[in-house]
């Protein structure tokens, strides 16, 4: 079973197979010789935003906590990889008894991140950090890069409504964790039913195409939907011609009619028309929904639109242009023994290109002027400066293998808006630009 | 339980809540309105192929055909409905009954598509088609958009292996269906575990950066790694020195080691040096595979250096810049009534811009010249013409409810090799063009 985030408890399959073979062969040639137990640090962080992007969006955290919880190898999982050669028997062995113990402490969740951000750090040995490295990424680079993209979309919304309605346009499930993620992000309602049970974000429907096609003229498909779901409803109205189906639908509904929605042509032409044409048929209270390929840029170009709420689907599950984050899991640190007395060494990779990484077990803290706005994002290996002390940015995950920071959606969600917040205001252009804030090493 | 198209049989949840909630809502106004038991017909298919695509790849038809067989409403997901007041009391009683009962056709999984190609077609009531909608559009539009990906790299890698290791880069049950539609688009392998398990792919591992800096030499990493693992084993020579990485690799393992993987630096450069360097040392069976943010035109571009195996992550997870399909799910057409002998009568949306659709219940048929290559992808409402009877497209995949088309995931990646080998050769153009078939409807 999944915490859900304090939703509806969901059953869950283990999570042990949603990883790269070679952490188990590296399990398996470590046991061997010896080093499997070393006590390790591994971080995970991103070497850069995607381009032109602001600031980073932390989400997938609750998922990930899950997700360790739920990472144990069942009898057929084993099966299969003896069967198919995968590891050795005292690796089965190692594998059949394992659950995570050690420590993991991350940014918390809906908080934003910058280059080298230490995202997560999961301390322990070598063998039990190594075997979450392919879930862990999965969930943050996946889960992250939709609220990245959310955070953007809410940004240029204003306070409108926001409603998520991209499930159609990936994996099933990928729609159930991107509308988490978007609710993180910013987002106030979805239209994933499973999003709704699984997470309890609110749950909304308007109408397709198809409902009015099924019916012998759109009169009586509104009026079977009216008499159904009540004048609160929201009427598709671009089925035939929309200035005879807004009278049609004020003629059947009344000037109570919840909303209308466009799903097609130029937006701001339309959305003026219809509200002109509303407000003249006395359905001032009558809201306007529009959907059709909206982006972050297409929101804010309707910023001048009598729009009420926009529904957003392909360019937010796809991350708006940016469907992952880079997010790697490197050992930063390790130990020669299990010894909790060994030093631990910073270690790092020193080979060509743009791949190298910084060694050593991090703590990050953001730096605030006096009116509090973020300055730097500072990052260190050493102590911590007392002036920075109560700025740190890590939180305790998980302790001893129990998970210690279980907390409703919700939480995430205002953290979110709280850390936006305390941006520089540059952080929400839309425009291509540098990270908002530098990141600093000391 | 699922198919998993032949492989291990997975239990898997209902897919009964990868629904949008206007579906439920247009059920329970249809069911009061008494349409919801009209005869209909919808078509699943897509305007236009990504910008510059030249073919479209059918992928996850296996996958819907599971996801149709668990669609079913369990107690607690009709709980939340009436919770939540979703839907009625009437709509909750045909949800608790809900099995779909109706026909499914479509094009065979691996086969090609293109604009306007009605890839699946599903009849039955209103009501338990349209129900169907999201869940058959997350599946096709997500597994197609990595198919089509996976399509360009394997052509472009002509025979060379080619690895899926995209697992980190995409939500975690995302990165398994990925695994599969890499398959059937040409990949060899995967390194997703959980693909292994659930459909029989066969699973690769390399080594990881971490594992060498795990040990306190690259020396003792590779000695580790080689007495675990034997010869054959790939050892990672990025992580210090490549030059010195691949003489103690040879050192250790000796002439037989199994190959050698560079995941930095300039990928052609490095590959010619360390064939060289292998070669030299005696090892001239050991192999090269490459990693590193690869894309179809990076492979392309290897096409001359001396690599024998490609990973690709990223650019595959998320279909090398086109994340998703755009295929939608349209009602085509439709009965006055529940009767079997009443009429069809063909409809669609006639709004504005370009989302119109074409009504009536398609057949489509690729038309080919003397030599076999296609010429024309021709699709109808009417009968078929006696010349296009034999090249039909669609295949019976669900009948009254029950599957009958299962497949091996072997059928379907050598459908799909054959498929695309049987288009014009142009088809093989990585560059940016026109679909390779234009679409005639007659």
């Amino acid at each position: 079973m999944n915490s859900a985030d304090l939703g509806r408890r969901v059953g869950v399959p283990s999570t042990a197979l949603f990883t790269d073979q070679y952490e188990l062969t590296m399990v398996q040639a470590a046991l061997k010789a010896g080093t499997a137990d070393r006590r390790s640090v591994f971080e995970a962080f991103t070497r850069r935003l995607p381009e032109g992007r602001r600031y980073g969006v932390v989400a997938g955290t609750g998922r990930v906590l899950d997700a360790v919880e739920n990472f144990h190898f069942e009898d057929e999982m084993l099966g299969f990889l003896r069967d198919q050669d995968v590891v050795d028997g005292p690796t089965l062995d190692y594998l059949a008894d394992y659950r995570f113990s050690g420590d993991i402490w991350g940014y918390p969740e809906g908080e934003v991140y910058f280059p080298g951000s230490p995202v997560l750090r999961v301390e322990g040995s070598f063998a039990e950090c190594v075997l979450l490295e392919t879930v862990i990424l999965s969930i943050l680079n996946h889960d992250s890069a939709i609220a990245a993209a959310a955070s953007r979309m809410s940004a240029a919304a204003g306070g409108r409504g926001l409603i998520e309605m991209g499930a159609r346009r990936t994996h099933e499930l990928s729609a159930v964790a991107s509308s988490r993620a978007a609710y993180i992000g910013g987002f106030d309602t979805t239209s994933d039913l499973a999003a709704g049970f699984r997470y309890n974000i609110p749950t909304v429907g308007t109408s397709a195409h198809a409902f009015t096609l099924l019916h012998d003229s759109e009169r009586d498909a509104f009026r079977a939907q009216v008499d159904s779901l009540g004048r609160g409803t929201t009427l598709l109205v671009d089925t035939y011609d929309v200035t005879e189906a807004v009278r049609t639908a004020v003629e059947i509904a009344g000037p109570e009619l919840g909303a209308v929605r466009i799903d097609s042509g130029d937006l701001l032409l339309v959305a003026h028309r219809v509200r002109q044409q509303l407000d003249e048929l006395g359905a001032t209270e009558t809201r306007i929904v529009v959907t059709s390929d909206l982006d972050e840029y297409a929101i804010a170009s309707l910023a001048a639109a009598p729009v009420d709420a926009y529904g957003v689907g392909t360019q937010l599950v796809t991350g708006s242009g940016q469907p992952t984050c880079s997010m790697v899991y490197k050992l930063v640190a390790r130990a020669a023994s299990a010894d909790p007395a060994d030093e631990l060494r910073p270690v790092a990779k020193k080979s060509m290109g743009s791949k190298s990484s910084k060694g050593g077990r991090k703590w990050a803290a953001r730096r605030r002027d006096e009116e509090g706005v973020a300055e730097a994002e500072v990052i260190g290996t050493g102590p911590v400066p007392d002036e920075l002390a109560g700025q740190q940015l890590l939180v305790e995950l998980v302790k001893g293998g129990e998970v210690v920071a279980r907390e409703p959606l919700d939480e995430a969600r205002e953290r979110h808006i709280a850390a936006r917040a305390g941006l520089p205001m540059s952080a929400m252009q839309l425009s291509r630009g540098e990270p908002v804030l530098p990141t600093e090493y000391v």
